[in-house]
């Protein structure tokens, strides 16, 4: 059986999740009136992406639509399914001898077919004279617009495809709902990534301490997922707050690289997930940097937690996933108004938008291939509301068994968004100004989980101390 | 004084290192005859790279001729120089007041004036009106051809340029000769990359044993750089072969990505350098996985010692770097032949381009910004040259001081170059066939220091156990 393993001590992913996927795809396709006998899917893999004009690239991940059919390492390459019959031929880059000193042995094409166990193996150069014997009626390249990025991928091309009939825009719905229902051979490799994750945060949690900077607790993270979990890469830019810079939702770019020293009173938001054979996890903690919450840090922690968990209470196949951002919102302004920093009534606060002002973002997105998985506003799925306050959201669906999604309700303290809500009279009269000031530079607290929706209820791949006292307990061991 | 630093505890690169670098390419292109009184340079930053169609990024790093001049780390901006006055002008994006939310605090103009020490900044928007009141009489922008990748600089534009007169040759060959003598200031960042880098090799080879996967030591590399020495980046992706894995010059890449378990027995070759405020290091430590060199580890290691130390015994101002080549291949194949796996005469297998079957790449390479450094062959210096084995070199010019080099001599027993060899009477009637045949298996060794050339000798940045007893004086310290 052939899988990817990066060590004997990692995950083994069996070739198999590929081999389903592709069938799953093809079996979807057939049930489209628009797809007739004789068709066939064409798609391309990534390439490496030079950094600027030097000889230099960043390091080669294989693009998400690819490794979801193929799971293949290599870069360059093309993939063609038979619709008909769900077979696969997987094209490679054919190299020159040189390649063995530069990038090592030149496999064979049975050697492909083996260690990747498709039905078939030719050289790309091979493209246009396979579409030539094959005779296909309608071939499916894949182009469409991703719903959190806007770009539109570029579909696979070869020289005299203009020879047949192609469609490039039927492919993207479908290969992209087939994504978002998550097999049970993927949700192990994401219970896996999710789990080396949980252990790499409290690895950071049991070293952060005043003193530190935030890098080096990204560091720590990097180095428990890849040396431990053999995960070479993050699912995005690790994002390490710490004071007033936990309130900045997109920290730890380039213009921001995580480079504070933590001081003793601060909270940290950490969030980071590694990717393993192309799945992520997307996970964050919040937690005192000194290991001890103040009662302030308790209370906008705990009214996090409440939301995290009414939501964690709820989610389940036949939810509707706004009612979720709705619940969470609530219950958050609820907590706040019990501990005194608004008072009023927490439907109108929520009819005003004032929780946008707290959290910014949605409840959470679909996650798997991409953190920002694809699926969110599909032609046939409810689209994105139009109030501000839910805006933000990543998608809009009725949840499904085997939907895999982030649940990461916030709560921060943005300057120029406090300033909005005291300067708006519809926002104000909802706050207590004396106790909403003294958390103008609190920073925030988000707590997100991974979630496998099922249809009971869901569960939570994200192992990791979340109470107050389970915090303070995990932490106070790095002393020891 | 402003200054990059990602820590206390790491380097505070002043900017002024980056004024001085915007004065001396005034000064040079002031010295052309083409470069008339109101002369502007304009130069474009790098902007993010997707991840595909994702709304993921890369890692920003930024576009190394930007950051030769500005040193900013900021996406997406514009950097202008007055040639006359050697005054520069900063284009920074103009954001919305929602980055403050997703990104961090917006700047003002005069923070970023502060904090990049240029003398004046607006935002990219005003470049056109910038250039309507400055009358240009020419304006330099960046393209040419990169000569390690083949690839072309796209030249800065904005909305009206065609009004001008543009110039994008005239300034390529100039800046690159800029960046390829460096100044001392340059020269201090590039002594602590190296040295960050030198002390993660050694954290490497104390960590690596048999047992162990080629990536765990990769990740004890990375954490090293950036927990402790504040380097994000690695100026290229790991190389961390061992066995047969160490003769694959770019091993480590996402087809072959140092995942072999590492054998009692092997040779570990790891080539990896960190990279700080955009300056590279690039250091390879040849060592016996268990610690102890084996009398054929012994052999090929010092043989290619040897030939590294001819070469820092030589290279200094005035001389000429294919000479080099040809003294490092020489010594090795020398030692070769003492050993008993080679014979007949050196010259003779140097003119029948034996050197170039066990060492295929070049001596070394400039660096700086980049690591394969720009400068290599410029109009006016000496062409590639055109023999097999001296074609692969990057560069062959005369040493000049300030010039900044790796000197990475190597010996790899590459399979297909070994049948070659055995099948080509022209080589073959050098070889000691069952010595030869005795290291199929071997791997490789490469010695590679970062060294900076003087008027009267070097100056080598790489601070890592070098000779066989120090290498295994090393190794011991692992187990205490």
């Amino acid at each position: 059986m052939a899988t990817f393993q990066m060590s004997p001590h990692t995950y083994a992913v069996p070739m198999a999740l590929f081999r389903k996927n592709r069938r799953n795809l093809c079996a979807a396709l057939r049930g489209q009136s628009a797809v007739e006998q004789g068709t066939y899917v064409l798609l391309q893999g990534g390439s490496y992406v030079s950094f600027n004009d030097t000889d230099t690239s960043y390091n080669f991940r294989q693009e998400s639509f690819f490794q979801y059919l193929f799971g293949v390492k290599e870069p360059r390459c093309f993939g063609v399914l038979n619709v008909d019959s769900g077979d696969s031929i997987l094209f490679v880059p054919r190299h020159l001898e040189e390649y063995a000193t530069w990038m090592g042995r030149l496999l064979t094409l049975e050697e492909f077919k083996a260690m990747y166990e498709v039905e078939n193996v030719r050289y790309v150069d091979e493209l246009p004279k396979f579409f030539e014997n094959a005779y296909p009626k309608l071939i499916l390249t894949l182009s469409g617009v991703n719903s959190d990025s806007g770009l539109r991928s570029e579909p696979a091309s070869f020289d005299g495809i203009e020879k047949y009939v192609v469609n490039c825009d039927l492919l993207h719905p479908i290969i992209s709902e087939c994504r978002v229902i998550k097999t049970p051979e993927e949700i192990e490799v994401l219970r896996y990534v999710a789990k080396v994750s949980s252990d790499a945060h409290i690895k950071v949690m049991q070293f952060m301490a005043p003193g530190r900077s935030e890098f080096e607790g990204e560091s720590v993270f990097l180095h428990h997922s890849y040396s431990v979990g053999g995960c070479r890469h993050t699912s995005y830019t690790c994002i390490c707050g710490s004071g007033i810079n936990s309130a900045i939702l997109h920290y730890g770019h380039a213009a921001a690289p995580n480079d504070k020293v933590v001081k003793n009173g601060d909270m940290c938001l950490f969030d980071m997930g590694a990717n393993y054979c192309g799945y992520a996890a997307d996970i964050t903690c919040s937690f005192p940097a000194n290991g001890k919450f103040t009662p302030d840090q308790k209370f906008i922690y705990n009214a996090v937690l409440d939301a995290r968990n009414a939501v964690l209470n709820e989610a389940r196949e036949g939810v509707c996933w706004v009612d979720m951002h709705r619940l969470a919102s609530r219950v958050m302004l609820q907590r706040l108004k019990e501990g005194g920093m608004l008072k009023g009534d927490v439907d109108e606060m929520l009819a005003a938008g004032l929780a946008g002002m707290f959290q910014p973002h949605g409840l959470g997105h679909l996650i798997g291939l991409d953190v920002h998985d694809v699926g969110g506003y599909l032609p046939d799925q409810p689209p994105r509301p139009n109030e501000p306050w839910l805006s933000k959201l990543r998608f809009a669906r009725i949840l499904k068994a085997g939907m895999y999604v982030t649940v990461e309700p916030g709560c921060y303290f943005i300057e120029w968004l406090m300033d909005k809500v005291l300067e708006d009279p519809d926002l104000n009269k909802f706050i207590v100004k004396d106790v909403y000031e003294r958390f103008r530079c609190f920073g925030g607290v988000r707590i997100e989980d991974d979630v496998l929706i099922t249809k009971t209820g869901n569960e939570n791949f994200a192992i990791v101390p979340r109470t107050v006292e389970e915090i303070e307990k995990c932490m106070i061991q790095r002393n020891s």
